[in-house]
């Protein structure tokens, strides 16, 4: 093969994404754009806070911004801003050496992991669960195993239990959740933290607790419990990409717990593996986050959206459980094939992922970062697509 | 270990590099920073040209201008812009298809050889050769075998012909060069394409040519052959971060030649290995550069410093290579060990980095990315260093 080897079932996989974002367009272009409706992407459309293009002007008028490299972990007042931060949030004592600024979540996921584990070594998350991790994995040289969640998508200890082995070397848990919108509650997460530690000391092996949060902020009506608060060992990790809708600006960060065992070290490698990736997270953002901490796009845009979608779709017969985060319902499909049910829809114009992506058959997954009008437009083809799958 | 077991040799190598920068910062708090003389870091200290903050007030102050997702390999129309800069200088049939949005040339360079090289392969370098290149060969499991050049750093065809083995699948050139600022010729590059193509049909089996040229456009009264004129089965990366002075937002591209062999599958799996590791270059600035293809920081500047410390160092004894480009000087040490010597610099106040670093010992590295003020007022101690070496 031209590709390495590994690459070439990946690159399938892609390939039929954007196979299915390609005939999106396809239909946009024959229909009309306001006569396809794309539940498909999770692209936050709510525009960025206006503070965010102030900051930006503010920054690009000041002679002394720079646009050049900075230590590769942060601009050290940025990561003491984000620290400051989450002790306000968590009370953990965070340090700005224990924060790495990093392209995105999916940059600090990729430190994370590179810098602990092994090849060949086990990262354990519930499913369903976001496709992008098959990848992150991959670029590990990691196994992704994944255990099953309760029917609502709430953590199963006892399978999780079960699951974890002398390999697991990571627990990774994303919360709200992507594609479920499900958010863990504090009881569920103390019996997660005392399961680790209690099999951390079966194995004679630290399991390291990986918390993806992207989506903190985007929480309905329920806290969102700190892991912090829960287990030592846990390394927190998130993006501005939704709460200042900046998600192709990329920049996130890691922070370390610093009860954890070797923070110091764990951050220091994950700072390498940030520099052996991409160098540092881009300059610009990184100053702009760092005066916008605790800054949040209006989520009351995104709570009206859900509650008008799972309103339609309760009234089409639909069964789902109502998101507590996120942008994201995960409804079961009437029949068991996902992939056929979704074509149904898309014969209604209507773009929905299915479920088995996500290690969820049976589900497809709707994203509501998308017009009103496009949600009230398209139940009538909600409606249809249930009949027919019904008959 | 707590962290992953290859991240520990890495992580002690790059604390090394760290307490170097550390000691810089408490020299210049003991001395002062004018009299510390730091020509340790390649980070472009001329500031981008006026028309690049023009851009980005243009682009903020329009409420068009997306910060979201757009496709992961890139704006359509920046990758547009980019193939068609390339075709008005080389001629080369780009396509936009070809060309792939990337966080920086490190980003480039990671989905060049995750597309490409499988774990245990090899890539081979002409040393010395950009320490980074270590890592990027860690992130993709190939093995970095090093290939010796002439005493001038100019490629060592020979040398090349002995060291391609069954294993190697990448060839990767740096030209200009860091460390040494050599600029590969037209004749050289020629052999070296003509070399690939026959160690191809030996082994059965396509050696690509990756070609990293970040300071492509850093370069003083010499041409920078293009090697997509030479061998098909190239593909070329860089970044903005020299020639617009961006080296802190990330962003640079990768182009496959469209005569590669399988060059689209390529392109895709580079892509898709972009979306792995970062998803997408960052938004704001990939519009930038979209705009401003061919603009470049005024090289005179650097002209000149490379002038006045190549002045400088041969009043004072050094033996060195005029570089042709990129802002590094390489001169050899007096003394063979060049750790040591480094050391006799610090004692001056200088800091320069021992060429071991970058497979070349017996040298150290200069980057003149420093003002002309620091050039000047150091020289009495390259003077000192070098009468001290020859006792």
């Amino acid at each position: 093969m031209p590709i390495a080897d590994k690459m070439v079932g990946i690159v399938k996989s892609a390939s039929m994404i954007r196979k299915m974002f390609e005939e999106g367009i396809r239909m946009r272009e024959q229909f009309g754009a306001d006569n396809v409706f794309d539940f498909s992407l999770g692209n936050p459309d709510v525009p960025p806070p206006p503070v965010v293009k102030e900051t930006l002007l503010g920054l690009i008028n000041d002679a002394a911004t720079s646009h050049g490299y900075m230590p590769n972990a942060g601009y050290p007042w940025v990561r003491q801003a984000v620290a400051d931060y989450l002790n306000t949030q968590c009370g953990v004592g965070m340090t700005a050496d224990l924060v790495v600024m990093s392209v995105g979540a999916a940059g600090a996921l990729n430190d994370a992991l590179k810098a602990l584990v092994n090849p060949g070594e086990e990262i354990l998350v519930p499913a369903p669960y976001f496709v992008g991790y098959n990848q992150y994995a991959f670029i590990c040289g990691a196994n992704l195993k994944t255990v099953s969640t309760k029917p609502d998508f709430h953590l199963d200890l006892g399978a999780i239990d079960d699951a974890i082995s002398k390999d697991t070397r990571v627990m990774l848990i994303n919360s709200p959740n992507n594609p479920t919108g499900v958010v863990y509650n504090k009881q569920e997460l103390d019996e997660l933290g005392q399961l680790l530690e209690k099999k951390s000391q079966v194995f004679g092996k630290r399991i390291y607790l990986i918390s993806d949060e992207p989506y903190r902020k985007i929480a309905y009506d329920v806290n969102v419990p700190w892991m912090f608060g829960v287990y030592d060992h846990t390394i927190v990790l998130t993006s501005y990409s939704k709460e200042l809708s900046l998600a192709g600006e990329r920049v996130g960060y890691l922070a370390v717990h610093p009860g954890a065992e070797d923070a110091a070290m764990i951050a220091s490698a994950a700072a390498v593996a940030n520099t052996m990736m991409f160098v540092n997270a881009p300059a610009l953002f990184q100053q702009v986050v760092g005066k916008l901490q605790g800054v949040c796009v209006d989520i009351d845009i995104y709570r009206k959206r859900r509650d008008m979608i799972c309103e339609g779709l309760a009234a089409a017969g639909y069964e789902f459980n109502v998101p507590d985060g996120a942008f994201y319902l995960f409804p079961k499909t009437p029949i068991e094939n996902d992939v056929e049910f979704a074509g149904l829809l898309k014969e209604e114009n209507i773009l929905a992922v299915p479920g088995s992506g996500f290690g969820g058959p049976g589900h497809i997954r709707l994203s509501y970062a998308v017009r009103e009008q496009s949600i009230t437009n398209a139940m009538p083809g909600f409606k249809r697509a249930m009949e027919k799958a019904q008959k």
